[in-house]
């Protein structure tokens, strides 16, 4: 270990196997890890677990998961938490990998854009479309107001709390946060360049009723032009198409125009990088070009590669199995299957088949 | 189409993949070929689809199927079926795949062991660690007597209706079908060379049960050592370890001594073999030596194999793309998501997911 670690390492996370990206792909290798003993930590962009499927579409049905004829993204974003739950894996999530150091043994350093720091010998990038940055409006100096009354993405929903908050968008997270927050904020009011929504017919239906019951206060067509306050958000000005420019006072304004996924600092690290993917060998098990660095799920690419989650599965399994050999040299690994040999989590909890007993009958 | 082929056309079965093993990966082919508007045909030498899952351990538990904590092997094959049933597979069961000729057009006819024939340009072999070959016991002259009395695998229990039956073994097979039989044959009995049976606990139990209640004839330590009879099975003689030998009459008997696989007929098709598994182009699509011959699960090794089942379904996957390209030249294949375009069946169902609305609030 060298001086700079030392220094650094009052907060420095280790785990075996730094996993960036929480999404399905990032979450089934903390099992397939754990199976082989190797302990995991994720670092995610996300406010949670789960990637796309938790963020984008939790609701929607997928239909290509193996043994699944249907399955909602966010129950299987809950499964695979089930799933690898006793290997404990440990999670920096609502950070932004954005730095990456080889050390002198090999391993690495990975820093986040709110400098918690990392150390394994193996990281696995699971990145999937890239981390999720949020579309911003075209308003003049709205950077400055970020984390000082503009939010672009909804982490805790209790952080509004008697707030009186401004959403914008027309799309399925602004009409529902719009409805969660007429629970807790003090006043929710809703603006959208167009009348008509695009959502779920129910979220739009209940926006109507909130709105007629005088909870949400509804501004369509309009849209915020000007950001006001010192120092944090007190009101905003609100355009309708036709009509005359007005005030709102406000303690939070939430643009929620959706994500918009972008490789990001990783594309710096060193990567060789072909159609915004990382590339991989898949002729054996999907490592970057620089050892160590493995890429898997939809965020690596290789001839006749397909961005499907199932395939994600498979990737990370393989990838886990040189993880070992990197991590223990010269040390045998003999396949165990589950189903024969159960399994041993981490926290003390076992898992086994029932097992056939020897018996005489008299 | 050649002279050779018209001449046995009327018992011809075509189809686009013929998928030799229905086991989990061949039958998730089914899906994935599906999506492509390919039509499959599985071929398989037990009598029900699922392979091991369903012939050797329905009740196991499954810990690393992504996304199920656990899945009885039994579940997942059902799943497996039911997130395939729109796409209509056919099946030929009971027999193996034992002959294959590539015709002049580079499609193949692939010849079962009882004469069926089927036609297709792709054929995908996901025959696991290859056909279930029942063990059977060394005692003379039995071969003279299968299908004429004497049967290695229950295929369906009521050809046993009212008949007497001789079991033989000692593990889960031969406890649970003279559980089973006990309803349906005119009398069961079951014989094993040790007093000590090695099964799920339940099942000793019940074997013992019943043998107090007279429904099962249980003789052991024993071992069945002659077989009689004209031209079908009439009585077997039984020796006991420490007794005198005796005939009991019977209509069938059914060693049960559990089954153990051969890579069998396939093996002789000119495919490159290496331990005992087909070597496959894993950089691209599982493809084999012989272009058009796909092998994809327990079945092919490649560097880094592992026989998972989670990586069956990928290597399903891909090869379902490329066997896409080989059946339509030329044309352009773009990735549909499930959760995006749903599914249509070749049935004629549709699924998919809720759609977002357009809609006003007023």
């Amino acid at each position: 270990m060298d001086a700079h670690m030392k220094k650094k390492n009052h907060k420095m996370i280790k785990t075996d196997i730094l996993i960036i990206g929480a999404g399905p792909t990032g979450l089934f290798t903390v099992f397939e890890a754990g199976l082989l003993k190797l302990k995991c930590h994720l670092i995610d962009a996300l406010p949670q677990p789960g990637g796309q499927c938790s963020e984008i579409y939790p609701k929607k049905p997928i239909y290509d998961i193996p043994g699944f004829p249907e399955i909602l993204a966010g129950d299987l974003t809950k499964n695979l938490l089930e799933q690898g739950k006793q290997f404990e894996p440990g999670f920096t999530l609502g950070e932004r990998a954005e730095t990456i150091e080889k050390q002198e043994d090999g391993s690495f350093i990975v820093t986040t854009n709110k400098g918690t720091q990392h150390h394994a010998p193996i990281v696995a990038i699971a990145g999937g479309l890239g981390s999720f940055e949020p579309r911003k409006p075209a308003i003049e100096g709205i950077a400055d107001y970020e984390d000082k009354g503009v939010e672009y993405i909804i982490k805790d929903p209790e952080f509004y709390r008697d707030k009186k908050v401004v959403i914008s968008g027309g799309g399925d997270s602004a009409l529902d946060w719009s409805i969660f927050l007429t629970d807790v904020a003090s006043e929710v009011t809703l603006i959208h360049r167009r009348n008509e929504f695009r959502g779920a017919l129910d979220s739009v239906e209940k926006v109507g009723e909130l709105t007629k019951a005088g909870k949400i206060n509804l501004v369509t067509p309009a849209e915020v032009k000007e950001l006001h306050g010192e120092g944090k958000i007190e009101a905003v000005t609100v355009v309708p198409k036709d009509g005359e420019a007005f005030q709102i006072e406000t303690d939070h304004f939430i643009p929620l125009f959706g994500l918009s996924p972008k490789l990001g600092p990783i594309g710096n690290w060193g990567l060789e990088i072909e159609k915004n993917a990382i590339k991989v060998d898949n002729s054996l098990n999907y490592q970057t070009n620089i050892p160590g660095i493995f890429a898997i799920g939809d965020v690596n690419t290789y001839p006749e590669k397909l961005k499907l989650i199932l395939c994600g599965f498979h990737e990370a399994t393989l990838m886990c199995q040189a993880a070992y050999r990197i991590i223990n040299p010269g040390k045998r690994l003999v396949l165990k299957y589950t189903t024969v040999s159960g399994i041993d989590g981490f926290d003390g909890s076992r898992k086994e088949a029932p097992k056939a007993v020897v018996q005489a009958i008299n």
